[in-house]
């Protein structure tokens, strides 16, 4: 099934991603992850999204989120995914050359989760190698960086 | 890895299930579809969810939705998903015997996406099949029947 046309311009998203990350924010203590990420496609205008970490001594299962990349024709992008700790995030972003940079434009949690107001993301792939960056502003602390990491393409 | 005891009153979704459905709203013209929808579960209070639809004739895929249901003790629900038509659904709900109830507390569509103002969703298992009926209210039409399928367990 060849790729829509519109998904073009983030075709290197494509596969199977493997690596390591590390989180932190000044209301938790700071930790390390082994992560897996899948993008896909149906030959529609978006790409499928799903991502796992799981810790690196014991793989006990930590994160996850799941969703959709959409794309539009001038390398605008709007996307959709869920965290299973109770989080919905919306966001719009571009893709410009190797790195693409979205971010919520809502963010809807669930009664029982905490709040998480704003959340970016920046992805950047060349040579086989997708590394990202995370912000978010959560728990009444201000936008800033919390999650990061280095993934290798593996499929 | 054991199942979340939080998640035992709805352990009977688990597991892959496919089927026909059918859909129909003022606004569209009536279609089919076959369907295979999973659920999982990796330990923790939630269980994992994806589904996807293809035309019944052609095998095109159709429709597609991922997210997470998540399980608190006493019974009550949260479900967070996305669709790849650019929208969010954030629900809560309860499980009372075979029957499942949810209902959005919040929906989020992308810019450019229609707006659907309201989501419930019943699912009934019962003798290894599952039966569903979705109501929504969209595009400025009142909350009414949308979707329905009947889906067998298949692993």
């Amino acid at each position: 099934m060849n790729l829509h046309p519109y998904c073009e311009p983030i075709a290197m998203l494509l596969g199977t991603w493997r690596g390591e990350g590390r989180g932190f924010y000044p209301t938790i203590s700071d930790f390390t992850y082994t992560e897996e990420v899948v993008f896909g496609h149906v030959g529609k205008p978006f790409l499928t999204y799903s991502q796992r970490t799981w810790d690196p001594a014991t793989e006990a299962p930590m994160h996850a989120e799941t969703g959709f990349w959409r794309c539009a024709e001038q390398g605008t992008l709007e996307v959709l995914l869920v965290h299973p700790f109770g989080l919905a995030e919306v966001s719009t972003g571009r893709v410009e050359g190797e790195t693409v940079s979205v971010s919520t434009i809502a963010t809807v949690p669930v009664p029982s989760a905490k709040v998480v107001s704003e959340v970016t993301r920046t992805l950047t792939v060349g040579s086989g190698v997708l590394t990202y960056e995370i912000s978010m502003a959560a728990v009444g602390e201000p936008l800033q960086a919390h999650l990061e990491g280095r993934l290798e393409k593996i499929g």
